[in-house]
């Protein structure tokens, strides 16, 4: 897979079928020394038994709908907001921003290469600014830092106990030529997932007495000036490069774009400070048009979505997958993957 | 930084220029309990002395010129080769290619986000070929897959011995509240830099016997097909998303954007298998009109660079910074860092 090229130019359309088939199977020399074939993590996904999958809840999802594109194609971005016990007083402003319509008319101001793609009020604490900015609605809530961070992690326990569990099965997955899955990060603390999200479990010594959301590619975060600011959720931003995982416990995540993360992550890249759009490329900002909440659209509209549950067998065979890749294209398996790897499958769902 | 608004809207320029001094000063609460100021990464690499700076050798230096932008605006990428002892045979071959031409007229064939950006001969190993492939040049090295590991560990040992000195450099440059930089990551190995490069120090057993280059944001590699091919540096690809690390010893690393790199990365993402431009989207491809090796262009048009040395202490206190920011936007420090973001800090340097 990865980087192999294809192999099917200049051939016939019979040769083709043959030459993908092969493709999925295992290399002669593997198969001589008697070996079952190792799935690549997304054969392991795609047998997933339907029990496995978890409807991600409409009152979950926005809809965002960017201006089209240049071609005068349609832009929409499908974002999925964080469960309890996570950032839910932001959350619960993103829905207040969304059902009021304010962020109707914002625009993507920032692209910053390796960094992110954020959005908001472009007339706010923009050097750039052509206008007035709009008032907040009412009814925001005013968040504290410490909600960076779950506390109560007697509510995650159905989380980050089965951490341990995965890692037997994964264990129990593994081959003898294979080494076992390990939980390592560069970070402190120990990865998990917990309800289809990437997590860290925080220690205060060896006490494990909190938990994080982790900034992987793709998840929403909220912008927020100097501490003690936290941010409304009036401007947000996602992820478009390596994990700024140093943003972790300093600024709250509230989600990840599970649907047109390439219409945020292909953006032109800002000429200004921090990647803002400077004053010669204010046309570059992408209008966004719209943002609702799925569940306040009808039902014909609401797009639907699963995640492969973090909790199941399935989550951990894909996982040990990862950190150790022996499907065909592979010669050394990593021994050990970064969470930010382990990507949550999402999928989505035809209506019905 | 990092997600902060800018502060100066609707202010005027003396304002500015006296609020843009305040970012760079700590907040009150930390000054007035009589800490020395933190700077920033970026502050303490801007205050490094001119000989913590190595100049890049020119023949080290490609020049790939792509097709203007869509508003006809020139897209200039240069992309630094690895030195001695990694890579070196496939980087031959890259002089190789560059020198007779062979590159001039190759286009981007396939982005896909999240991963990699590839380019090569479009009617190569291509389903929408629309002509016959280029016949390769003479005189290219056939790579066996042992040569994407550095055995000879010895001719590192510049390199990884000061991995424990520049841990002590940065032990030596904390504070009581900060964590002392720790060399951890997700994956088997200790990471470390060698001449300006990410790196990794593999053990068998206890014993560390080789190393190896790692799949960071903007590294390019050599695209190849199944093993035992390794790929001759026709076809080469660079990283646009999360480090995919598993692709470490799989495949060959043989430079790093160093320059233009959203020239790569905000191209449209291709709607075909693995990221390639499908057959409806064949005039996606970016076409590259010329590479050239810096040192063959008359000097007047020689791009220079310069890296800071990684065996530098500015380095040292560099990466302790990232591993525990306590610039002011911040108000916990990660207590580590992955080797991806510890960026090797790379600047223009004028002529003459």
């Amino acid at each position: 897979m990865a980087l192999l090229r294809w192999h099917y130019a200049r051939m016939n359309k019979a040769f083709l079928a043959a030459s993908a088939a092969l493709a999925l199977t295992l290399p002669a020399s593997a198969q001589e020394a008697g070996k079952p074939a190792y799935p690549a993590p997304s054969e392991i996904v795609a047998a997933a038994p339907k029990s496995d999958w978890v409807a991600i809840p409409a009152e979950d999802l926005l809809v965002m709908t960017l201006a089209p594109d240049a071609e005068g194609k349609a832009r929409q971005v499908v974002i999925q907001l964080m469960p309890a016990p996570f950032s839910q007083g932001w959350v619960h402003n993103i829905r207040l921003f969304a059902r009021s319509g304010w962020y109707d008319g914002i625009s993507v101001n920032r692209v910053q290469d390796n960094y992110v793609t954020q959005w908001g009020d472009p007339n706010y604490d923009n050097p750039e600014a052509t206008g007035e900015p709009k008032p907040l609605p009412e009814g925001l809530k005013v968040m504290k830092e410490k909600e960076y961070v779950v506390s109560d992690i007697a509510a995650l326990q159905d989380g980050y106990l089965p951490v341990f569990r995965r890692h037997e099965a994964a264990n129990k997955n593994s081959r003898d030529d294979v080494i076992a899955f390990p939980i390592h990060d560069a970070y402190p603390g120990t990865p998990f997932h917990f309800k289809g999200w990437p997590l860290v479990l925080g220690f205060t010594g060896r006490i494990a007495d909190h938990a994080y959301p982790t900034h992987c590619y793709g998840m929403v975060g909220v912008g927020r000036n100097y501490s003690p600011d936290t941010g409304s959720g009036a401007e947000l931003y996602t992820v478009i490069g390596h994990a700024p995982r140093h943003l972790d416990r300093n600024i709250a995540l509230v989600g990840r774009v599970i649907e047109g993360m390439d219409h945020l992550s292909s953006l032109p890249r800002g000429k200004g400070a921090l990647g803002f759009y400077a004053a010669d490329e204010a046309d570059k900002r992408t209008p966004i048009l719209s943002v609702r909440v799925a569940s306040d659209l009808p039902a014909s509209e609401q797009p639907r979505f699963e995640y492969l549950s973090t909790e199941s067998d399935t989550f951990a065979t894909y996982a040990e997958a990862i950190a150790n890749r022996r499907d065909p294209f592979f010669i050394v398996p990593a021994g050990g993957a970064d969470i930010c790897n382990i990507r949550v499958p999402v999928r989505a769902v035809s209506g019905g």
